[in-house]
């Protein structure tokens, strides 16, 4: 690779400023309130406290914790890259949101040609911004600001468009974004990856290592998203008593996620100790796993089950073929997102059409037809009249017998891998552009490329590590450093 | 101490396996939805957002925080120890809950032989599994992760029943769980830390001292537990003014006990400094001891006067008591609980026998006998008719006076107490089994044994020391491997 | 200066036992339960879900976490202050809220002689903290545990009377506390700052500078009081609409701050990169901008543009401003919260002004006079009962125009910065006294001072630097120490 400058004392701003000034644009020209945050729409009959506010907005709560927080820490698990994976993760993050509440207000929440804005929307933005961090896992430390700022710019559109269509058309189930969030994201982010493709990083980087403190930072940051990981999944389901199964199958499905992963860290490992990164990541798999049927009736021992499954699939994958994608194919996926998201995703995918297929309105009861809204009768049949009674907000659905559910959920599970696959493709090879400032092989995995960083960010650990364990092959050139630097020092003295 | 194996490879994932078959085949058999989770039952009549799920879900939200980022951060204070701190509490935790509904679930959820899950039974198993973590603050550094689950699976059902028993029988107010959450917690963990001493520690161990981050992390953790901690007082109360008041004592005890530990720190301390280990632990003190009488008219100055109270005395048996457990009873309370839930415990219920005794109508109105139940007049009693005129929903009651629902809440504490430490007792016997990969005594208080650990997890800290002050006697050996790590780097150039 | 000594063996558990004396018979004296705490009140006709308890409770949860662990790791950003900051601001905090809840509840919560605590008192009191902690950044690092309690002390009532004035007398619209927290606690800082002049500190200190950790944290910090502040500029609003546009117009107002903050970062700096202390403070700008006019109908776009010129207005205040005022006027303002509060309460307050002169029934309806209260029509007025059909709630107002409001507004803003300039000037008179402990220059940022520290809390960082980048001047007493300290090591073995 070339290279290029790095500085971003132009980029940064000029792209910044051109987004802006488009941002402001759009909102000034098609964004108004939605008809609960609108005083004029408020008359005698409004019961302030039926506000849509408060509904939404302790899950909206959760959710920013867990995108600013949970990811940010998460994120910030390399040594020398605390900062960047932080920081850039709260930029990506910020800008993602903005831009995805007029791509999606756009597509989903447009009447009469203006965006109407609410906490709703907020939560879908944040959970467009999700896809985009997912993605960004599988180029952390490989990428500047600026080409963030554009994959962002570029795969909000393509995520927006794939969700619409395919809630519009297909119509499926997925509550907790399995197919929609975390099979779009995995692929996405591939594609990307693949793009950006470093053979020089191919046999590890000196710098792509962790510290004491920064895997205490990153397991902090699984724990944030560990502990609102119910709130996500059930953020966007039905009220009532589909939103109280969601909190429970994502806790239950979290919590022998958990426990498999500690049990496969130790047994994978050849010291039989466990590895942080497993528990960094691997223990968050059965939140994915459940995703697609979260608010069914699986039964708590299923999701159990499901935690369990996606966790040991979570495990191998990192185990095995992840190395295999990056000798084979290419595929360098930093943070192994294909293990944390495709995989469970795919899981929860056939789980969900299991669901879809063994549903009955014995197990349901009229509800059924709300949960699988769009197997209720079409609009004209009698039996739509009937079931009305039983549930009076009921909608006319699609007349779809459980098998074409399922075969729509699977039409949509190919057709979110393509489109994302495409699009991570094509937004990778943008990314190349010179212009964006893409840091060069040795100075990937530094915060010192792109901050001002202080004294002490590269102090002399390792010291110890000479006379201690031989842990890690990846730590000899930060060891070698060492003792030129205190030779320097007592040099100087 | 013999040296047994402590590799984790088969042991752990073993255990694991066999809890998890056996968690999941009782979920399979046992665990089904409550009627807020159950699709088949909501009709026509069902207002979805009048679901028990919104009014549980917050608090629920607020304690997982606690438990996980809480305990998580605060358990990592030790300096090489912050792993395990960190990441066993969440290993413990999550394992604990799982447990807990099903064992919670059978004595109390119980009907026609099934488990009604719900978001309340996720708010009382976070209670059980607190009680374990807190006794885990007892024996932590050295116990292994095989220890804790075993400690877990045999303390979850000890206090299951211990609480059904003791709210089925004794019928007692206790609404922040000073006694059963507490009580137990501390004296079951004192059980287990006496069969488990440790004679090789009682001078101290080189590796049983704090660093700067490790001392900021557990801070963190301290004020996660100190900012929901209203959510964990209140979380089970009536719902209402009661919940109210819950809230606002438990503000109130935390407040004066924060400003109350500070000023003790600095007073007991010979150089007038604050010591961080104090605000770790001591400003909690209040949260503790307003909990039995939290949702009662106790008035704001006694609430006030309670967290000073239990401050004082959690403080000086951090400095007087502790030694002395530890030196006359053979009693090695790592993280001091006996001081932070024990004495604060029993202060907590003598508060709440006072508040009892001196409850009258003139102040409660008829809700007397909703908060104090069994006190409400017995069925078929005329009076009840009346009062349930007052209050519609007023079950009947027990017919108790107050000196005898005092007498109730002290059989309570020592019956309680007796089961925790016979029940400690026996768990701290089987957990000196050798299979379960007991830590030799050297390598206590270190990540190493069981994690993975990056190169500068024991950096060549307390460089400076050597130069700078003296100050804690538990740093001689640490101090004295400085030099040696430096001549090897030295001579090595 | 000259030395006094700084032990708080005394002088801080003195203060406090007279504080908590003082506190204690105040609330035994004053303080009884608000109705909706109050067990008597309850009756056959209370609805307990209709407390307010629940409308209140998830706000207070929020900013408690911006209160204890987003101010507390935000101001632990100095390498070797970060006990102080985070600890110092627990104390300070905790006796602030206390203090508020009874100032505040003398002049605002104050019936027959009684204060009546709820929720909502916390929720004051905790923005009164909010204002002190504010201040405290002015003199972060160079004041004592006991100068912060006495400043406390002080300002809470000069804020409480000031808050009660303006609202009762001036009746100004200001919801998320631009005006009453933001400029108040600004200049009051300032004025503090200004009387504890140290002119031995004008050419910066060896110690005042960040760690990589420490740097980290703070991030942290600035991530929870992002992540939850439209929790704070809504507490107080209106509930149903109004709260959800101050939810929204905060959300937007941060994110588009944001963005601008890292653009301006890159490019005001001469190597392109980015600084974190623009991240930690800049960032946040755009949620104190929009707070004058957070709950009114200035539709997205304004809050967005609002966002972004708050943002170029705080950076360039950090960059020009800052060290002007400390060289001219000998203000060393130490976190810049002229730039943070002043400035960008200055912006919010023109902007409120704005917005009150555009608003018309077109835009709001008859609810203008809701959230424009002081322009709804006086008792008697014809054209009120026309209203109160409309709005079956409305108060009578005092019958302002739009321009007339404005004033009042302008009155506020001026009374306010002449009130806690003065406030501030005063309270550092008492501060200089010799009895508080306050640290010599020497001893600022030091950790050591005040707190019993572990052995490499002043660990050999730099070591590296020597080699690297040699990026700010304010490291060189650190890096010169650097040599004595490996000698020192080496000659010992």
């Amino acid at each position: 690779m070339k290279k290029h400058s790095t500085s971003l004392r132009v980029r940064l701003p000029a792209l910044v400023l051109i987004l802006e000034v488009l941002l402001l644009a759009l909102y000034a020209a098609y964004v108004t309130y939605e008809d609960d945050a609108n005083a004029k729409l408020q008359n005698n009959d409004t019961n302030p406290m039926d506000n849509t506010l408060y509904q939404n907005y302790p899950f909206f709560a959760d959710i920013q914790v867990m995108i600013f927080l949970g990811f940010g820490c998460l994120l910030a698990f390399f040594r020398l890259y605390g900062f960047s994976g932080m920081v850039f993760n709260f930029l990506t993050a910020t800008f993602a949101i903005q831009w995805a509440i007029l791509v999606q207000g756009y597509f989903q929440f447009n009447i009469d040609g203006k965006i109407h804005l609410g906490v709703i929307n907020l939560i879908n933005a944040e959970f467009a911004c999700a896809v985009v961090l997912i993605s960004f896992g599988a180029v952390l430390g490989k990428t500047s600001p600026v080409q963030l700022l554009v994959m962002a710019l570029l795969e909000v559109p393509v995520f927006a468009v794939t969700e619409w269509a395919v809630l519009k058309y297909l119509r499926i189930n997925d509550a907790g974004g399995s197919i929609l969030i975390h099979i779009f994201a995995c692929y996405f982010g591939l594609g990307v990856t693949f793009v950006l493709y470093r053979p020089g990083l191919n046999d590890g980087h000196a710098k792509e290592n962790t510290s004491y403190h920064s895997d205490i930072l990153s397991v902090m940051g699984t724990l944030f998203l560990w502990v609102f990981w119910p709130s996500f999944n059930s953020a966007l389901t039905l009220k009532g008593d589909d939103q109280h199964r969601a909190v429970l199958h994502t806790f239950i499905g979290l919590s022998s996620s958990t426990l498999t992963a500690f049990a496969l860290s130790a047994m994978l490992n050849k010291n039989g100790k466990i590895t942080m990164a497993d528990i960094q990541n691997v223990t968050l798999a059965g939140g994915v796993t459940v995703g697609a049927s979260v608010d069914m009736m699986i039964t708590p021992a299923v999701a159990y089950a499901l935690g369990v499954i996606g966790c040991a699939a979570c495990m191998l994958g990192y185990k095995y073929l992840s190395p295999f994608l990056a000798h084979r194919f290419r595929i360098q996926d930093q943070c192994g997102i294909h293990n944390l998201h495709g995989l469970t995703g795919l899981i929860s995918c056939i789980a969900g059409i299991c669901a879809i297929l063994t549903a009955s309105e014995e197990v349901y009861g009229p509800s059924m037809y709300e949960i699988f809204s769009h197997r209720a009768p079409m609009e004209g049949d009698p039996r739509l009249l009937e079931l009305q009674q039983l549930i009076p907000g009921l909608k006319p659905g699609l007349g779809r017998s459980a098998s074409e559910q399922a075969l729509y959920q699977l039409a949509a599970v190919i057709s979110t891998i393509v489109v994302a696959a495409l699009g991570g493709l094509l937004t990778g090879c943008v990314l190349k552009l010179p212009y964006f400032a893409s840091p060069s092989d040795d100075l990937c995995f530094d915060d010192e490329l792109f901050f001002n960083v202080p004294p002490d960010y590269d102090s002399p650990i390792g010291l110890n590590s000479q006379i201690r364990s031989e842990d890690s092959a990846s730590q000899v050139t930060q060891r070698s450093k060492v003792p030129f630097i205190i030779t320097k020092v007592t040099t100087s003295v």
